[in-house]
């Protein structure tokens, strides 16, 4: 059976899959493949499956927000894939982190809703520690830099009192902001697989948010570069965990 | 300036939108129109800007999700649209609504995590009596079979109580499920914009949700006709307002 | 069976019913009744039944406050009403509306407690649409100065911080605040009843509450005349919808 | 000045309050009294002032439900008054309690909005102990039939699972609930006046509510009996109080 | 069956029991016993039995926090104890109060988890009213300065806003703060036991609480004397309270 | 300065520093010290410095339950501490947890009060990566029997309603519940140190409580067996964190 949103079928899917959440990623993740076939593309979702260095690797875009990344994962763990690891971008909430930065959450504030629907606020979206060591390993090995620590994941930046919001989590120590980690994260712990997540910083701390976004469309050569990296070493990561 | 995601300029965008979640339905749209050409398409937003019956229409995708549906909006605002009128399809909770079977909201329960990250949850999400007389207006004289009530906007279908959830709903009254009308509603309304909502019943009560959706997928005749008359609903309506 | 504490049967009702809060507020509406007859008056809840323009319309005052309006409406609708307009009092929160002008409300905020036992917070209170149509249509013909919008519905205004509370919903573009709406609408429609309300400013905003509702005990002129046309707007109201 | 809702002045208010809910047990309270005189009866809000053995008595009806128990609360406060003991209905929560015995309530379960409006729920409604002290030694004298304990009060009965509701809170040891006593202890503290409350139980536990209330309004012996002592006990511990 | 927190058996408990929190203290009651022996100290909680002029008095401390505090109660309660005194230290939130002035709590705002996870947050802490009367009667006799009002029982005063905190609470009229008079008030009502709670001023209103805990370590004359102050109150009280 | 509670300054403290709940249990760590001195002992916090293999060692009990750990965490972190591993522990959660098992916490279900008193509830507590690390490395080179994932840290397991939430849990996959994790998670992060958590299984799933607790206090050899390997897994874990 097909999968109503990804369009996907068990055969689709491997075991082991990364998460961009723009489907325009999917396609520059598949540069980096030696060989790879397009399964699906339906609404947001854009499947490719593949091989990087003898393993199978599927990528599924997972749209913007948690609504749509629920969907995403629920679907793909539906087809038996186990380890996840979401490539997205991130707005900095530290003056130390430059663009092209990647960050490597250890966890995330859920500020998001689609985590709330499954399970009550408390319960901690937390990296699955197997990858995060694997993740913080290749880092380091590739010579990428980075930081490891907490995000936070939101349904909206457009909101009245953003400035306050960002100064507040810049005092309590947060890394950046993106709008999925905190869901895959949460909702990969229910369903017993393997959730990490690398962010690539595109907008650094007490930017205009639109001309980071902007600046990053217009392809700003170290956000280009930082996005580069996260396909690198979360395609690497993959190998390592596959090995195990 | 180009707004960050949907990648429009105030001269891309006309004060009167229709917002599918599909950006595949903007295509479905476009065929309505009697002229238009594509602006934009960046992640899940895909824009096109055409003409009906002489009026200026934008046709822009929200995505899944009220995450990425404030996005759109809060973009689509700041190029200067003032009327929203959503297309979408929606899971009935009532057993009498049929595929196809058009569902005007009045409003929305607030299930999603992006309106609450502008409002408090007491806050109503309404929809613009403006709009909604319109959409009944219209609806009537078209002689669509359609219904008037509540809806309930969330942020997953998958999780593990929804029969719970669903069952509690049908006894309160609620004519069904979609993920975006309450966020565009509750927005709308704190940007002084004016927004309305036209849900196609894609799925009967006490079905399976993925047996539904991927009917709906494969295209059965009455779910694409129900599509075919919330477009024409929306551009009739979109008509007559402009004439105020 | 008489209900508790209206002290009313299924005779005494008719199908149409006004809600004033205030006890003496009925016999005002009395007055534009070709004839009545008083029912009940025991402890805030006086009832008149009466006929305008050869329609039967019932009189009840609900007593200040969401815990004595819900209990109005449950008897009333236990003894067969079906169409409530409520007529009453708001403080404004712009700074347009003037003393006398009438406030259509297409939703409220539901800051009450009552509603909150019936259901959660992100149900909407929001007005039926019928009702709300006739509402803004009727006001039209009668060229009465009027607003539509949200307003928003509390337990108390003599709390500490009651100016940051008014000047933030302002700023949210509430049109006011009364202390009944958003019972009667969330209550309403869970018990498949057609609900609207009228309010008729008392206070401009930003001037001192108790003198604002003292100028208007003391039968302030345009606070009257405000008064007379929302009764006549719900009387006239109640005769369209009881032609459909 | 004259206070907005009660319509009394500094002049008309003694520093020892009752407050029924019903306007009418004002008339049956001023029964007790040795003298007394009509000040204001506007909406739900009637207030007399008399003598009981020497001491300046007033007494003001609440109406129904927190949101216009606080309203007369605040006016009173304004007005110089210093001792408030409602006088109340109650339906038993627990089996033992008898139609017509009193409860003297050492604090209240807070499910009513307005408090809610002054601060956290978390902040307890706890009687003032000294005028809690002098009921229960004067009921002891009196021998009056009492139970002391906590009640719960609420916005509404009429909720679809009231049941459920009356069970949990019967397991929990509450002795019952009103709609009242919440407020006006929450509020008196506040405000650094002193609250106690006295209530009637009118309807025995698991009975049906609506009958229960009918009964009461029929008269029915116990529940008038009971009346008289909660007014001829508040009436005996405000003269207790005043000789403090 | 020995209890497995506190290590005792009903053989070792007796009806009258004093909460000091802190085990030291537990000692320093014992000095005022006409006879006493250890019963047991397993982690924080060490318990001695012995007489006060004639009656059986059981002394355990609790622990800091309301997490402790509820294992110990819990296991007293098994025991079959049914009057407990708590006495232990405030912070004071309002200028009058001096170090060793004794406060006598009525009830205490609910900002411990403890209580949290039995009751919802509107069920009251309060007092049970004949403790309270004794101690507050007990307390004249014996000429002890004093203070009869509302605390506030909290999880950490070493929170980043506590200034901001105890501001707000100066304001709305708390005496001080604690840190397990609700959990204790709160469990012991629902589990039918008798509950009072003396705390001894060791921080005035604006010192940094550091320093005014070390004062107290070092064992300040004033703060040493409160001390004794509520033990031999909280011994009288249960003397008084063992006749009735 | 010596801190208030744990009665310690800069000087007594190391880098190093290990988290018991009972003081007993810190005597039980200093025998497998090479060297170490008893520097305070004040109410639950009991603390010595030590020697393990040439690195120093600090450590100090928490008592139970998070109100206190944070008083032991906060006034550490003032005296220069930067590692945390608390050794605790746990009422497994899932049938194959034996007695005497280890559980490294990867994060933790914050429903502790103290946690919350410093930030909102969908702030992760999250175990920071490097301790978090090595302990399993650790874990895996000792051939400890363990097991990696979340836990749920509470603040009373006496209450009604602890079936339910146990089954609750064990069905979401939690590996079981202690009262301090969650609490030195949250609020190391916030003070910027790096916090672990080792728990030893003292209750298999679904056994009762007292007994459980009972079989450990009475020294079972499992779970005695299982608190010696989470000390000496605690203290080889500091030696190769003070290596890097």
């Amino acid at each position: 059976m097909k999968q109503p949103h990804i369009q996907c079928t068990k055969d689709d899917i491997s075991k082991m899959v990364i998460l961009p959440g723009d489907p325009a990623r999917v396609d520059r993740v598949a540069k980096h493949l030696d060989e790879y076939e397009e399964i699906a593309y339906n609404r947001e979702f854009k499947t490719i499956k593949g091989k990087y260095k003898g393993i199978d690797v599927t990528v599924t875009s997972t749209g913007i927000g948690g609504a749509s990344a629920c969907i995403a994962l629920e679907e793909l763990v539906a087809c038996g894939a186990e380890y996840f690891i979401r490539i997205g971008s991130l707005g900095a909430y530290q003056e130390e982190i430059k663009i092209g930065d990647l960050i490597i959450a250890e966890g995330a504030v859920r500020e998001d809703g689609a985590s709330k629907m499954y399970i009550g606020e408390n319960y901690p979206a937390v990296a699955n520690s197997e990858v995060l060591e694997v993740l913080k390993k290749k880092a380091k090995e590739l010579e990428y830099a980075h930081y490891t620590g907490l995000v936070r994941s939101h349904d909206s930046f457009y909101i009245d009192n953003e400035d306050d919001v960002v100064r507040y989590w810049n005092k309590k120590g947060l890394l950046g902001a993106d709008m999925e980690t905190a869901t895959v994260m949460t909702l990969g712990r229910l369903r017993n697989v393997k959730v990490g997540s690398i962010l690539n910083n595109v907008v650094v701390y007490e930017s205009d948010v639109r001309d980071g976004i902007n600046d990053y469309v217009d392809n700003g050569k170290m956000a280009e570069e930082g996005e580069r990296r996260e396909i690198i070493l979360a395609l690497e990561a993959l190998c390592e965990l596959s090995k195990k």
